[in-house]
């Protein structure tokens, strides 16, 4: 059998369940040599532009565009930059320039390969070119694989903020080959594993104890860890998007640590800091202020900690002055104190939003 | 009773059936002083952007300014350059930009004030912005009444090409005031009515019929015959929109004269024709092509000609030649002979897509 046939040797699946916009996401090693014939079936697409960056497309870009030949398809790589200065209209412009240089067109599907940057670039090219190009996310960091890669939220930045330009546009397909993951710098790991961290921490108790019991084996990538740890990160994101798909109630809960993540970036202006690291700061620090708030009982804070700790991640605030988190946590300036929906705990495995102004989430002294 | 809860003096409601996504089109005389209230009642906004052209916003942005007020909602102008020339994602970024200023946020409706090219460009801004604002069309060319604000296409220009990007973002409401045609010049009236009789032409023979019976009323827009023959317009793109959202099969016959429109208004650069005007030459030419390849009876031709001639709408080809017109027609370069659907008449009232190359689309010597 050619690679193309043959399954991949790990293998599990998890379904999104949004009625007629479904899709599976296939986690697996040795999955891109497959995965031609998956986007064929589940997209009947004839053609098949893979968008990537560069130093991902040179290491696995030959490999997804074989195995897309292989199941029929005319494939051929669009190379987009993917730091986040270059998520913006003038780089979509450019993928729209591409698409056209490639005759893209109804039946052609545009494959997200890489980081989040490139997914959510690629998937807002996707949304808008020709009114809506069938999607699939193949995402090469592990933030990408247990969050950004699912749910459908796509899009860029505006000069004046983050994402404020997108669409919420499934993909037809995710396929996470955790191979990938070899090649990542193990702080991007880390800070990926922020996010494993958050969803065991919002939803899934038990997840969370696993979690404590198995990180040095994670971190490491040690596949009998890593894999079940992607797979219920991806479950669990999964359930929660398929319950609310335009983040009007629950969704709002993968928000944990995001909150003071965002205020943290942006006080950075983006530089010297992960994402994930942020999401591990704001995730103590949540826990912190719901045990202060007496939301949760006392001790949540230090579990959380710890694990984040021995996941070699940050978690404490950078000491900058309240007045400048407080004016970071205003994003609307002309309602000083409007509420924002704050995710606290109350307990490992329970979030709900609470909403509070940025004073009452930053008290001062606190 | 104050005007807006007075409810306007004539009105008709058509029904576009789209699940969760169904929404009412009003239609009647008097209906901007009135339509804040519905707006309200539609969207829950508590703020409400109204996307319009200088000319346009100065004539009637002020009522529905007022309207909106009246119903409770914070409500501003935004003003956009309307000509197609700026339909493109320049004007977009501008637009979004302006709704930062209006400090747009989720509970923002967009509301676009005037013609299609209002409608496209607020409604991608509305498709796109946050990942999405909830959308109101108010049309106020003939044209953009009876075919632009109904169905969901919204999109702009790229360089290449037109409409190659934008979305299905169905508004949640459709308002069309009539009186609003009582600005618009003979000309751009006769445009519209090109749609209007498209409706008749490959849907419903007893409306075309009735167009036969009162062109000439229609056209100096008496009440009694104007009214009428929008909502039925509006009723047959509703359900046409309603079988086939994402236009994969049926919408298709929407396309009735505009294969060779198309052509028209690429060749002449879209200078000196209207779209209507091109949609009525291009109807004419597909009437007289069903008829030389057998599909319709003969006679047909003769008589689409007659009405759209009494609307003072021009109905024979420019004389560009046939290899021009071959070469825009074609316009998958690549693939010099590849089939487009055509869509034909079997008859007045019933249509179908038949697929032909452009060659065959015209013939040598026809």
């Amino acid at each position: 059998m050619s690679p193309s046939q043959a399954g991949p040797q790990r293998f599990a699946t998890v379904a999104v369940a949004l009625g007629d916009r479904s899709y599976p996401i296939h986690i697996g090693s040795g999955l891109l040599a497959w995965l031609g014939g998956e986007i064929a079936r589940h997209t009947k697409a004839t053609r098949a532009a893979v968008v990537t960056a560069p130093a991902v497309g040179r290491r696995y870009g030959g490999k997804l565009l074989r195995s897309l030949r292989e199941a029929g398809l005319t494939a051929g790589p669009i190379s987009v930059r993917d730091s986040d200065a270059h998520k913006n209209l003038r780089e979509v412009a450019r993928l729209y320039d591409a698409l056209l240089d490639f005759g893209a067109d109804r039946a052609t599907v545009v494959v997200a390969l890489g980081g989040g940057t490139v997914g959510d670039l690629a998937g807002f090219a996707a949304a808008t070119f020709l009114r809506g190009l069938p999607f699939v996310q193949v995402p090469t960091t592990l933030l990408a694989m247990v969050d950004a890669s699912i749910g459908g939220k796509v899009g860029v930045n505006l000069p004046r903020g983050k994402n404020l330009v997108g669409a919420f546009h499934q993909p037809r397909l995710v396929g996470i080959d955790v191979d990938t993951l070899a090649s990542l710098p193990l702080r991007q790991r880390a800070a990926g594993l922020s996010e494993v961290v958050k969803a065991g921490l919002l939803w899934d108790v038990s997840f969370f104890e696993q979690l404590e019991r198995d990180a040095e084996r994670v971190l490491r990538l040690e596949p009998e860890a890593l894999l079940p740890s992607i797979e219920r990160a991806c479950a669990i994101k999964a359930e929660i998007v398929a319950e609310d798909e335009r983040e009007s109630g629950r969704r709002m809960l993968l928000n944990l640590g995001h909150t003071l993540a965002h205020a943290i970036e942006s006080l950075s202006r983006y530089r010297g800091i992960l994402h994930g690291e942020a999401v591990a700061m704001g995730m103590v620090f949540a826990a912190r202020r719901s045990e202060a708030l007496g939301l949760c009982p006392p001790g949540v804070a230090e579990r959380v900690e710890a694990l984040l700790r021995r996941l070699s991640l940050p978690t404490d605030l950078p000491r900058y002055p309240r007045r400048a988190y407080l004016s970071a946590l205003r994003v609307d300036k002309k309602r000083r104190e409007a509420r924002i929906q704050f995710v606290a705990l109350r307990a490992i495995g329970r979030a709900e939003t609470v909403p509070l102004t940025p004073a009452e989430i930053l008290p001062a002294g606190a």
